[in-house]
């Protein structure tokens, strides 16, 4: 099976390359009778569309999303969902500089291995761009599981972190700055150091966390499909994506059993919360909290030595409009993509026992 | 889909419950033809089993894994291998204390809100007992694709951890010391530390490190089935891992891309390893390599207070054979993962391309 | 990925070859509370077993089921269901004969060509044997959908068939004969028919008609998963099988659209029945009914000549007990996997709508 | 799992109602490497369209196919290949009339009842216009496997049929006709057959036979998805479908073992062909064929009594351009179909043992 779908029940497949004609996809299994906020959904895109701050790449698309069939007088039908997002923005002449080079750290060396024959404008299917359809999609997961609030915001850029639990922070502030960071000196510290990066021609990485709230109780399907292993797995599918924890995550291996557990109040809460809302693999109606790291983005405005595709080193320099870090557009592709598993276990859910 | 089956084309499906009479699974799609080795296999149930060590669990166990069907004359047919491993261990007597308690930070509590009914008898189906059908799948898996180098080992217990880059160790040392670290220096430190902590009667987290070598290029299925994301989906879906990361992981969110990208070879090889062998989601010749957490084990032989079905608060202690850290028993569990993630791969590339 | 699993959510996985040690599967996926009758499974396990008659093969099984997991207290805890039968007639020596050759009509050719390498004892993992397996998880399946009404009979055996719909039938008299025909009068013709052919060495084929009552309106997920596909498939999936009907079925092809259409009634059902109870995929409330077309069995106890694995013509004749006709087991077959469709459907449709 | 989805390796998803935007599909596993003939995947496309002769609906579609991914430069990537057909047509006031009308024998009720919401227009998802991706998809997966001749036509109609068995036929006769019947004689009997049908405002039913030449000795995963399952199940889940057989098909249920079995010759051929080329679910490298029954189309030019959605018994009469009968234009949907399922088997069949 090639791996361009996603999710059992509520199940997302994916097509499309940055500079062919259109990208899109098809949601199968969204229930029938889920009413469509369209406004919504181009709120999310415009979360993630290049050239929306100084701070990503100034590359402009609209991403409009066309919905083509599943939604009929604003409702759902229970029949699949297709949509296309058309590529307007395709100037393939931008690209043939890299026809036949390998740039480090890009996956064109081994897309030309695997696949024998590419699409090597502006990285074809390994462009972030595909990302755009998780976003599509996931706005319309979270319309089916609206009581569910996923909020995702930038917790680091480089060694530039937030220095607080997330309870001590203002999600309302989040889309306040251009780096989506809810603590707004972090924010300003953060702005000024990819500004600085850019400037250099580099990039930089940094992380993304994630907190799911009002998660009911008995999401995940164990031993295999367990909550955290297929939100580990959604995030670890995002471009340029390095690790992934929850709870207290690495900072667990350092911990002693007395020290990590969470204990129990009457009501089936935990005192504390280093599990990060899932037990067994499965919701205990806490917080669920994880993190997400992000590599620097690949593509540098400087000279580098690389590979082409005849065995040479040659010399290239990044052109174009690229992001100088990745993580303030990542912050809606992560909640997407937190939508879709949700979406899916609470579906899956609903037949876990005799009603 | 209940989420009791893993892998595409290399699939194993697995059932059983700790006190059950037996746990078991079957792997359908294993080609015809492989010659089975049984001591191969033997020998990892033997480094996973309890009671192996000081150390470890003294709960004993042979886990024999009878194969019933799919081989024959020592050849893999084609058809589905069957298998089961009795539980010869039960002393459902044991666990009655805990017929109607939610131990803290384990699986009683959600896996009572979801199913409604459980078997309560040591941990049933959420026992790291059921992590003995993937070694006994993974042992089959690494023979199927023998010129994968898989080693795992123990990278740190607690804050005790190995100083060096994996390059720099002897894996001919794991199997050395009951802790299966490579440095003997750092082992005997993590062992005292272990014997500690269970003289405290408490447990200590800990992190596996995992090196794949000799990985052919072009394993992987973006866009979502990528080779880390189903590593890292097989790591998570591991009885107390808390997080994963591959190549720089989470230190790449403080690099810069100019230092993390991996400059190529003329022979298509890179100077530096910072991704991890793994480029947009496909393997690219070099080792592959990640870095598993695992939280303190919940049992601990400490008073706690606790919550039980009543909803009232109760005092419990920990009773019977329990590890005081997981991550040495965890390194064939982690090896096996990666061998069904991989076979599974190497399969699926078989028809990436015409030939 | 290997065909050894059928269904989605209620899925079974099966393994096992007839002179392996044992056959057995895995159902994931049934919710948790369903109370297990023991009974009902082990009817259903003896309805389809061999020697039960004078005109089935007289070989000896008692096909007992155990099952190893996923039931506790007598009721299911929405773990996986494993289960195992023990093979205890291996009698490898009187297969040594067909080592090296591909009797006529039987898969001994396709699967050594396929696999190159095959368990050639009683057909191994061909043979028929493997429908315990079947008739073992639709019993449980049965259980979960116990509103709906399943009953499969004898329509024909070779060219004596019943002579009436099947709403002129007495279905509690189905199994008061051990041709399972609730006609009486044709079924003692049957039953005739059967012991001449058996006495001929021969073998005869037959029908077998299954009607599902009560059937909740809107099971099926079109536009391929469809009720009546998913049907046929499961049908088709049945050893011996070799066509599929449902409706009107093949008389439907030569009818006028003002003759085959089904006019409604008030209530929504309908006065004719030729659509046999589904409408565009999707079960209509109206009485689902089907035909299944069995070849005669291919191992007759007369002369063949055929080909052994060197190319020669060789002469073989049939040894052993063999069932000269299959359709009588072939009812609860039939019906378990009819079962297996529904309870499947049942489940998935309860995410169609929003609710 | 919404049931929009076909195949294992080689997955078709479709999209889209007969008066939405547009339809269209997703094939995920197509390897790489593969050139595209345009024209070929027209030629099909025409084959199927509405208004291409007298005894076809008069509708106009041109059915075109605007590939949006997944082909570079003429050759397949390895990535999704995504596809668009515009509804050129859509003429919504043509169908307000059955806005809350259940036509009789149509999908109405039963989406209604299902999905509680849906687009009643044209039929929406039901309509066979949806089989239009079914064709563009299987023309790509005929020229994955171009070795493997698929020939379909049409073998009856009504109660004219095609006396002879398919090897006296002259295949290339097909396309000479409208009705798609290589017998001349018989074509011409079917098409005054169909023009007085229409005439009397009514539909008729028919079959189509598809022979499968040079197929691979090898194809088919049992015990589950035998490769005659797998058809069976692709054919009835076309529009308008009530029965599948191969080989002897329901024949073969008043045959003995000694008449229907196909005797070896010395090479691995048989004799005689009534298995139809499987044997065990595994195709046996002699011909394939297949019958499929479809029923009268359900939209008729009569006045008939119905039911609408508020209870009420209404009379309605079919209007706009319907086809009197379905047969000559799903010839190229059973192709297609055909093609989908052997292009997935032919991949799966790479893995099936060591090489």
């Amino acid at each position: 099976m090639a791996g361009n779908s996603f999710g059992t029940l509520f199940k997302l497949t994916t097509f499309g390359e940055s500079h062919g004609e259109a990208i899109g996809g098809i949601i199968d299994g969204c229930p029938a009778g889920l009413k469509i906020d369209y406004e919504a959904i181009t709120s999310e895109m415009n979360r993630r569309k290049p050239g929306q701050s100084m701070i990503t790449t100034q590359r402009k698309e609209e991403d409009e999303v066309r919905f083509l069939s599943g939604i009929f007088e604003g409702k759902t039908t229970g029949t699949p969902i297709g949509f296309v997002i058309e590529n307007t923005n395709q100037k393939s002449k931008d690209y043939s500089h890299i026809k036949e080079v390998y740039r480090p750290s890009h996956a064109d060396f081994t897309y030309d291995k695997k696949y024998g024959h590419r699409d090597y404008r502006g990285g074809g299917r390994t462009s972030a761009r595909e990302t755009a359809c998780r976003v599509a999609a996931g706005a319309i997961a979270k319309q089916l599981i609206k009581d569910i609030k996923i909020t995702a915001f930038v917790s680091s850029v480089g060694d530039i972190y937030i220095d607080k639990p997330y309870q001590e922070l203002d999600f309302s502030k989040i889309e306040n700055n251009i780096v989506r960071c809810p603590d707004e000196a972090i924010a300003t510290k953060m702005i000024s150091r990819i500004e600085a990066i850019k400037k250099e021609g580099d990039t930089i990485g940094g992380t993304v966390m994630c907190v799911l709230q009002n998660v009911p109780i008995g999401l995940g399907e164990p031993v295999f499909d367990k909550l955290h292993a297929q939100l580990g797995k959604a995030m670890l599918s995002i471009n340029a994506v390095k690790g992934f924890e929850y709870g207290a995550g690495f900072c667990a291996t350092s911990m002693k059993g007395s020290e990590h557990n969470d204990i129990f109040n009457e009501d089936g809460t935990t005192k504390t919360n280093l599990s990060g809302g899932i037990q067994g693999g499965i919701s205990n109606g806490m917080d669920i909290y994880f993190r997400v790291a992000f590599k620097p983005v690949a593509t540098i405005m400087q000279k580098q030595q690389t590979l082409d595709a005849n065995g040479n080193i040659i010399e290239i320099q990044g052109k174009g409009r690229h992001d100088p870090c990745v993580v303030p557009r990542a912050v809606p592709i992560v909640e997407a993509m937190a939508a879709l598993v949700l979406a899916d276990f609470v579906l899956l859910n609903k037949v876990a026992k005799m009603r």
